[in-house]
């Protein structure tokens, strides 16, 4: 089946929007030509407000999310400083392990994958020594949202102040996330989640803090050194070569960003979220996430009882043109994960989780299909779904299997 | 709901393939340059496979159906020429009415707008005099598809020998077609269709007969005058300048046709057909097609009750980023059209089938959501619909109306 569009509903890289794809397709421009101040100029605008930080200083590299660890970390903090971290998934521990290939001094708090970080949890573990503390927003591996005010919250609490550093990956662009509100250090991002851009980039926004430990570190570092690409990022330039038809992409993503509105932009994906789950629900699966109310609004990992996750997404692969996430590191096979974030739309979340019953049931789930469909389409038409399930339940399950 | 991506379910246009887009996407080529020939050379075979005509001489003008209607009928005919034609849907009244405005004298038989012209209407209907037949293979407004062997077969009952010319406008490319098999004498359609190609381009394959039937005539004709445009073809250019980018987007999409390979492009075509019906059929709604086995491949129509489907229509595109036909002339606010030709798959006409469900209810049309979803989807993974169907039928309708 390689007739139609692809659905590609992992969670990111995300479907990049004709506007973007458009803005992109154009001659290469002389990176230090009388085009980019304009151009740079719009984009550090436009990445202060979906960072919500006016005083941060938005960063751009080629690279990658990967890179922008790397830059949150060698900027900030020098081999031997100590850091606490969480480990509530996958992402998290790579965040942690990059600090400590890097040198540092790492304090992992193991947690289940699916919880979140909680206030308690960062008052119980920052100690004074403690130069950072690195935290996940949203889980990629997981599907789970650390609330990023309660981890502010209970530093405070402790009385001490150390940097905040936050990996905002899988939520910029499609969660709120306040960065000067909550006070984070560092925010870092991708271009290929909520951003809606091909990968290529790294993004972070540095607050003031972060810029003056950056100043004062002695540690060595030279590609992710984010102090010569602010000072010319200030003036429309960069120090190196940029992926300038990424920063023409970006400025366009920004504008349909804006355009949309963000508060606009996280109610629909509020609204997508909670019609996957609705659907899951509808299936009589568990979403990963340990509370409903973390559930994180850009993916829903589902975990799967009876058979391999990955040989679901193998299936919606071969057969049904759909991209869904496989279960990484300890939740191989165990878990799968719907994208939805980015440029998306009622239709094709439906699409999706169409594509995803006729998966499972190839992998031999037993599920009634169009169940998941319909109470999301319930949900979707504000109708209460609890009724309809109630129905469901007295008339019985009629779960189907294939031949 | 502007994010995310547009369902473009009109029967026609079409989505335009990326592997399309991309090949138009380029330099405008001098149209006497060198490029040409070996362009024009692979149309004109792919044309020829794709219309199942040898010998037929394949033709393109920029202009659109309504033209390759008048190309059809300026070449082969002259004012006061008897033709005969069945109006059983919109698009036939429309081409004996472009007949008429040409100067022909139409003996139009009049059929339910829902029929299929039969051999036997054929056989009822032809006299000497008349110099042609014409017949739509796929009513647009109807999604009825007549079989034109058939046709064929009460032509050659009675013996006499028109020129019969077909339009193919929604069924090239997306359902079988012979026309050398079926001995036509000109098939003619647009590009924006089973060719998916964007709107702009009028294409006719032309017999010997007509061909001859051309050259005999004295009738004026200057545009649309297919003598110059064969003759230049043949050599690898046209008398006036062409839609060159649609000529690129044509070989591209000739070459995806024939890579998927017809027989699986009809067939994709009909399995998303049956799914789209088996959906109508959970519904509880009726086609307009009076004969079930003459339901288009390409595309559905559907009969509302209660309630005016240019609402449906309006409310899908407003609210749900989906387009649907309205219902047209004498069907308007009656039927909504379904279209499922093209570039399309088994996700996209799930989401289609979806989208419509709440489009029906948003409208005011009592549906239990999600059931011509799970219908199709039990028609895509091959469980059997009629056990499923009854179960739902012992367990009551319960149809679910907006607040």
């Amino acid at each position: 089946m390689t007739s139609g569009r692809h659905f590609l509903q992992i969670p990111g890289p995300t479907n990049v929007p004709e506007r973007v794809l458009r803005a992109m397709d154009r001659p290469i421009p002389d990176h230090r030509g009388p085009e980019m101040p304009s151009l740079v100029a719009e984009i550090r605008a436009g990445l202060r407000s979906v960072f919500k930080s006016e005083q941060g200083e938005p960063v751009v590299f080629p690279g990658s999310g990967t890179g922008a660890w790397e830059a949150s970390l060698v900027n900030t903090l020098s081999p031997g400083d100590r850091v606490l971290s969480f480990e509530n998934g996958h992402f998290a521990r790579l965040y942690a392990e990059a600090a400590r290939q890097l040198g540092m001094q790492v304090d992992d708090v193991k947690l289940r994958w699916g919880d979140a970080v909680t206030q308690s949890d960062v008052e119980a573990n920052l100690k004074p020594e403690h130069r950072a503390v690195l935290i996940v927003h949203n889980e990629t591996s997981t599907g789970v949202t650390t609330d990023v005010g309660a981890v502010r919250r209970g530093i405070d609490r402790t009385g001490r102040d150390p940097l905040l550093l936050v990996d905002v990956v899988s939520s910029l662009g499609s969660m709120d996330f306040r960065m000067a509100e909550w006070r984070v250090d560092v925010a870092l991002t991708g271009t290929q989640k909520g951003l809606m851009l091909p990968p290529g980039g790294a993004i972070l926004c540095v607050g003031p803090r972060a810029l003056e430990a950056a100043e004062k570190n002695r540690a060595p570092r030279y590609f992710y050194d984010w102090r010569p690409v602010i000072r010319d990022m200030q003036q429309g330039f960069f120090p190196y070569t940029p992926a300038t038809l990424l920063l023409f992409g970006l400025r366009e993503a920004l504008r349909m960003l804006l355009e949309e509105g963000l508060d606009d932009v996280f109610a629909r994906h509020r609204r997508l979220a909670q019609a996957t789950r609705e659907a899951v629900r509808a299936w009589g699966m568990s979403l990963l996430a340990s509370d409903p109310a973390r559930a994180s609004n850009s993916l829903t990992a589902v975990v799967v009882e009876e058979i391999d996750s990955t040989a679901v997404v193998k299936v919606a692969a071969e057969r049904l043109n759909l991209a869904l996430g496989v279960g990484l590191g300890q939740l191989r096979g165990r878990v799968f994960r719907i994208g939805h974030l980015g440029s998306l739309n009622e239709l094709e979340v439906l699409a999706t989780l169409a594509g995803t019953e006729l998966a499972l049931l190839y992998s031999g789930q037993p599920i009634e299909l169009g169940v998941g469909v319909a109470a999301a389409q319930r949900f979707f038409a504000g109708i209460k779904a609890d009724a309809k399930l109630a129905a469901a339940e007295t008339r019985g399950a009629t779960p189907e299997r294939v031949g």
